[in-house]
């Protein structure tokens, strides 16, 4: 499985995805779920997957390809809305090439990606793209995605994220989104990987791989654990 | 769908549940999923139901009755371990009756149970039994059981629960476990069963039905979440 987020707040944006790829629970691996296409100026764009990896990994491969070879691709397109209803069109068009008649017997094709980022003259926006093509917006109400194992991380986010929130305490929650998510569900594996996109910035380099014994992630776990039984301590007991 | 844990520690034993049943978003009732069974002195027994809630019932119904007619009943195991073994061999007999050669187009009739309590002579004990009709106990490294939709609130008992920690300390974990839950998924809801058990006591009527308005959840709701967001803000972000 996969765990992926993110959100699109007042200062910019920011991703976040573990590593883990899994058929079955003796065949894990590591591959990056977190791609980025950019020209340093007008077009900054990241990409999170979830699903299928062949999926996936074909889908940035053409976009790769696009970007090298054709005129229209991810980076000529002239608003964000306009990059996820190409890259819908693509991801469908793989999911259906790689379907087969007998497909219920051959596995599932399918794969989601969130795709966000800005483009010169709009607001930074985040997009969530379907297998079949289509996608939705985040809105100030719902400022975030979540794709794959996203039940654990839910909580948190759901009640410390909203769109006038500092993109540091941001970072903070969708870090310990992932973190749960980690510690609860072994289909879910670090190293992780985090994004930090500053709004008109047009500079995605702010990129970190958090690994297994990261200092700052056991810090903050430990804080975490620490400070969350400090606070069911506190917090008055209902009689009963 | 439904969202019940329970927890086996130093001090006793703690169980909680939701209410919510639903067929669909639009066919939506309450329905109590946490039963006691005692006789005041040498039995005391709680379960916590999951899954096909006409299994569920007929499972009460047959528990209620024999503890009536019969003389092997609930009331008159020697152990916890074999209450969990006659529970289990009649939700299975349900499961079996229920289920028809084309039952997978009729629907699931399976149902988990979570089964604990204290028998004379013997420690609080708590088991966890499988539509199957077989069971596993909770230990100390793993001194807690959830049932039903698990995954939102497993973040909050994983980082909290220890066989060790006080009672009151538990019973604020599994609140907000419970609460989170019903805040992010519509398929869990108020009203929330919350019964505490404390050791060598026999005592089953320390229990409360927290409704929707109840000012206790609403305070504690209300306070956790201010304080999460106050420590996601005091949480040292990484440089990114």
């Amino acid at each position: 499985m996969t765990y992926c987020v993110a959100v699109n707040l007042e200062e910019g944006l920011l991703f976040g995805g573990d590593t883990r790829t899994n058929a079955g629970v003796d065949h894990i691996s590591t591959y990056k779920k977190l791609y980025t296409f950019s020209n340093d100026s007008t077009h900054a764009i990241a990409i999170l997957c979830s699903g299928n990896l062949a999926t996936s990994q074909y889908l940035v491969e053409t976009f790769r390809r696009e970007i090298e070879l054709e005129e229209n691709n991810l980076l000529t397109q002239k608003s964000l809305f306009d990059c996820a209803k190409y890259a819908g069109r693509i991801l469908y068009d793989i999911i259906q090439e790689s379907a087969h008649e007998d497909s219920d017997k051959l596995g599932d094709f399918s794969s989601s990606i969130i795709l966000g980022g800005q483009i010169k003259g709009e607001r930074p926006r985040l997009f969530l793209v379907y297998p079949q093509g289509n996608f939705i917006e985040s809105t100030k109400e719902t400022p975030y995605f979540q794709i794959g194992e996203h039940k654990y991380g839910k909580p948190i986010i759901d009640r410390t994220i909203h769109h006038d929130i500092p993109l540091n305490q941001a970072l903070n929650s969708i870090l310990i989104s992932l973190d749960s998510t980690i510690k609860s569900n072994l289909s879910v594996g670090l190293p992780m990987d985090i994004l930090r996109y500053e709004k008109d910035s047009f500079d995605l380099s702010r990129y970190r791989r958090i690994e297994e014994y990261d200092e700052d992630l056991l810090k903050m776990r430990q804080y975490w654990s620490n400070e969350l039984k400090q606070l069911l301590a506190e917090l008055p007991t209902p009689e009963i």
